[in-house]
C-alpha cells in the first residue's frame, strides 16, 4: 500500500471518527477537500472550531441556543403547558421541522443506559421534575427514541413524574403521553418486524 | 421551524456541500461535533486547513505526494515499464490497496466531459504521451472508470498513443490494455444490467 502524505492520512483518520463515516467515505471526503477552493476548507475549519464556543445550552430546555434561551423557549407564542421530552438537541430540530407542535421541549441529554454507565442522575431528569412542578405543565409528551433504552427511560420518567405529583399536587391531573408508534408512512406490512406490528395493532385508532 | 444558533447552521451548510452528505447527515455530524471533546474539533479543523498546504502533486504521476515525488514513483522496485492510467489520485489509493500491481501510475486529473467543458487539454494527456515516449513503457493499462466518460477517455487516449507511436517508434510494440469489466465478485446474474452482462460475455476467459 502506497504511503499517503501525512496531512492527508491525518485528515482521513479524523474524518473516520465521525458517525457514519467509514474508511472509504473518509478517503473520499479527504480527496474532495483537496480539490475544493482554499476558502471552502478555511470556512469549514473555522465553523468546526467556532462551534464549541458559540453554541450554548438553553437555560430552560437544555437544547442548543445562541444566547441564554433558545428560539423555542424565548418565543412567547409557544404553549408552555405542553412539554415534549426528547433525548438530544437534534431531536428538537427533527420535531420542529414538522411544524405541527406548538409546545416547548425538554432535552434529557441522552437515555438511561446501564451498559454505558449512564444513569438517571447523568440526565436532566431532576430538572424535568422541577419544571413540571414549577410551570403549569398539563401534558408531558415523552418522545425518547423507540429503542430499548428510550422505552426504559420513558417508563422511568413516567413513574417518577407520577410519584412526585402524588406528593406535591394530588388534585391536579397531568397527562403523560408517549409519541405514537407503529408502521411508518409508506411502509409495507410484509417488511415490518413483529415488535412494530404488535405496536401498530395495539395503537390502532378509529377511522 | 426553530432558529438554530448561527454557528451551528453555518457548520451544517458547510458540511452539506461535501459529497454524499445530505441535510440530515450534515445536521447529524454537526450535532456530533457539538458533543466531541474540544481537541477533536481542533484537530479536525487543523487537518482540513493544513491539507492544501502540505499535500503536493507528484511531479511524475500527478498523484498526491508529500514531497516532489510520491511513494510509488520514488520506489525503485516499481516497474516503470508498466503504466496504469487513472482518473484521480484516489484511484491510485484504491488500486494500491489490492497489492497486486507493481507498476507505476499516471493520474489524468479527470475525464473528458464535454458537458462540464472538460477537454483533453484540461487533463494530463500530453504529459502521458510524453512519458510514454521518454520512459521505456511496455504496457499502458487504462483504468479510467467504467462510465461513459471514462470509456470515451480510454478510447481517446488509445487512439492518440497509437498515432504518436507510429510516428516516433514505428518498430516498437506497445501494449495498450483496459482494466477488465464484467460481473463484480459476489454478483448475482439476475441483478446484473445488460451492459455489464454483455461485457462479461465478451470478456469471458478460458478456465
Amino acid at each position: 500500500m502506497a504511503k499517503l502524505p501525512k496531512a492527508l492520512s491525518r485528515l482521513i483518520e479524523s474524518l473516520q471518527r465521525l458517525p457514519g463515516v467509514g474508511p472509504k467515505s473518509a478517503a473520499r471526503l479527504a480527496f474532495y477537500l483537496l480539490r475544493t477552493p482554499k476558502e471552502f476548507n478555511h470556512d469549514l475549519a473555522a465553523a468546526v472550531t467556532e462551534l464549541k464556543d458559540k453554541v450554548k445550552m438553553c437555560r430552560e430546555c437544555f437544547g442548543v441556543s445562541e444566547g441564554e434561551l433558545c428560539g423555542v423557549c424565548s418565543d412567547k407564542n409557544r404553549d408552555k403547558s405542553q412539554l415534549c421530552v426528547v433525548e438530544r438537541a437534534d431531536d428538537v430540530l427533527s420535531l420542529e421541522a414538522v411544524e405541527g407542535y406548538g409546545g416547548v421541549y425538554h432535552v434529557l441529554g441522552g437515555v438511561i443506559n446501564p451498559l454505558d454507565h449512564i444513569g438517571p442522575e447523568d440526565l436532566k431528569i431532576s430538572e424535568l421534575l422541577d419544571k413540571i412542578k414549577k410551570d403549569e405543565v398539563v401534558e408531558v409528551i415523552i418522545a425518547t427514541n423507540l429503542t430499548m433504552e428510550g422505552e426504559a427511560t420513558a417508563l422511568y420518567i413516567k413513574k417518577h413524574i407520577e410519584q412526585d405529583f402524588q406528593l406535591s399536587k394530588p388534585n391536579f391531573q397531568l397527562k403523560i403521553t408517549r409519541i405514537g408508534s407503529g408502521l411508518p408512512m409508506g411502509a409495507d406490512l410484509g417488511f415490518a418486524d413483529r415488535a412494530t406490528l404488535f405496536r401498530a395493532l395495539e395503537g390502532r385508532r378509529e377511522l
